[in-house]
């Protein structure tokens, strides 16, 4: 029997962050979903006592059965065990492979059934390289754990779509990282997961131009149109309806027309848009992978671990995406 | 006697494109100000009989004296005589040097203080180049014109204002143009012009980083660390409020508390936030130049040339932050 609820694995990232504190503010919420954290409960307990709440009461659940068949909705904990769990405010290298450890086995239970959406809360990167990992995102490692060639981050808010041919790399690598191949393959993400995931059948796709103004006809860098034009015309050619290359500064106004997203070439060109216009509700969802996953829009925001005043809103977004994609697939 | 009225010049820009459109609109408003275009009559004559509108009834002034002292509110013409007026949505290169000299002298007459601000609606780069003449932008044209060593462009809407540290380069160009001498010009004319033209004495300046996430600590390119942020410190050894660099996709969220201005690092990093939340109504206006200049954000929009589509929101915004500048300077 398939559970009703969407049974959300939510990982608490780092535990010197925000992580814990919004995941505490998970169990004040009325929610129709089924949780389990993904998170050291002496790590939990401990933020509770600096935040001055009552210690949490969460029910300590079976990494062998998470949740059962008719999962309660409320709050569990899938516990995992930080070397260095006193670390508030200080990233501690310690406690990179237990964190990344855990991801790994939430992403498992979702890959085989046992939970529907991952939702992460955020990592620190510096702390992950500083243990000698190599680790490019967050975004990036579960597409390695998923042998997934091509991920795709997407931010979404309100209405407003916008994913990214490229994303976290040097200003300097980007243009030579967009090739007609590397678009084709993220056009075709965004075709395919927009219809598996949101019903869009056909998405309408807007694709930015990497030079402003799209180049201006070649007197601003002509990767517009020897690199991005032909592959849109490639990808209209397999029945998807993209077109571009537009500029970017047009690509979110009214003027582009009705669109179901914009594709950036860069971070820098799509994410300060879509930060702006929902700052706080903004959710990161990744594309390309073969489970369901979403993500805060913010970092670990150290300097304000158990202080009282990070705000869990995005994390709420996430999960609240996260259930509406699970519904969907249904 | 000083004029009281804002005296404005408003260049139509390119005759095949909405200028002419959007010129003629602002005679069916009620202003305050005194406006002569820097037009051809006869370009506005056949544009309003495209337009199905009467032929305008402006007064032509002359180029010796374009205002009386006590200059009359509404619209009149300084004229200019295109070769190939009859150009409508197809730019004439025959044109170029027509409407460049038009702009060099009204540019000139506000110089000498024969107006008071010069407002300009878009030109066809293009069809400038085509021309055989070496033009770069609207932006640097009127900056060689004044021997202005760095204009800053700023967009404006609403309560955000965002200044660039490039402009119109390939995004390939873009880190190699940025300097700590470059930056250090840019953050100087942002502190003396917000300063004479908007009476923020002391203006708060969040600069963007050139990488995403500022280069996160040297992980995504080291431009942030070596180049912006030595900027931003020997700025602040000269008094300036200046802090960074910002995250991009911070900059432009509450986040980043009680700011006067971004200083994007180049274009397609501020504009999109800036032409989303404030389509038709955003304005650009040119720092460090001797002259008050605004412009209108948007392009020549051939298509809607004659159609009765082009909407004048822009220019009126345009003209609306030129006059507030006018009288802020007395």
């Amino acid at each position: 029997m398939l559970s009703v609820r969407p049974r959300l694995l939510v990982n608490v990232g780092e535990p010197a962050g925000i992580g814990p504190d919004i995941c505490l503010a998970i169990a004040k919420r009325q929610a129709a979903t089924a949780v389990a954290l993904v998170a050291d409960p002496a790590v939990l307990a401990a933020r509770a006592a600096t935040l001055g709440e009552p210690a949490p009461d969460f029910r300590i659940l079976d990494w062998q059965q998470p949740f059962a068949s008719d999962a309660e909705p409320g709050v569990a904990v899938l516990p995992i065990t930080f070397p260095s769990p006193d670390s508030l405010g200080v990233p501690d290298p310690a406690n990179a492979s237990t964190l990344l450890d855990g991801l790994r086995r939430a992403n498992e239970l979702v890959r085989r059934g046992a939970a529907d959406a991952l939702v992460t809360a955020p990592v620190q990167k510096s702390a992950i390289l500083d243990a000698g990992i190599a680790f490019s995102g967050h975004t990036e490692y579960l597409a390695e754990l998923n042998a997934a060639t091509r991920p795709v981050m997407m931010l979404v808010s309100g209405g407003l779509r916008v994913a990214l041919a490229t994303t976290h790399l040097p200003l300097r690598a980007v243009p030579d990282a967009i090739t007609e191949q590397s678009l084709a393959t993220v056009i075709d993400v965004l075709q395919s997961d927009l219809g598996r995931r949101y019903g869009l059948e056909r998405p309408r796709i807007a694709v930015c131009g990497l030079n402003p103004h799209a180049g201006e006809g070649g007197h601003l860098g002509h990767e517009d149109d020897r690199i991005i034009a032909p592959a849109i015309a490639a990808a209209q050619s397999r029945g998807i309806d993209a077109f571009g290359p537009v500029p970017a500064d047009t690509a979110f106004t009214p003027a582009v027309g009705h669109i179901d997203v914009v594709l950036a070439m860069y971070h820098d060109q799509g994410l300060p848009v879509i930060k702006h216009a929902g700052f706080g509700s903004a959710v990161n969802v990744t594309l390309g992978l073969p489970v369901i996953r979403t993500s805060v829009d913010h970092g670990t925001a150290l300097t304000l671990a158990g202080t009282g005043d990070a705000d869990p809103a995005s994390l709420f977004a996430a999960m609240d995406e996260a259930a509406k994609l699970v519904l969907h697939a249904r």
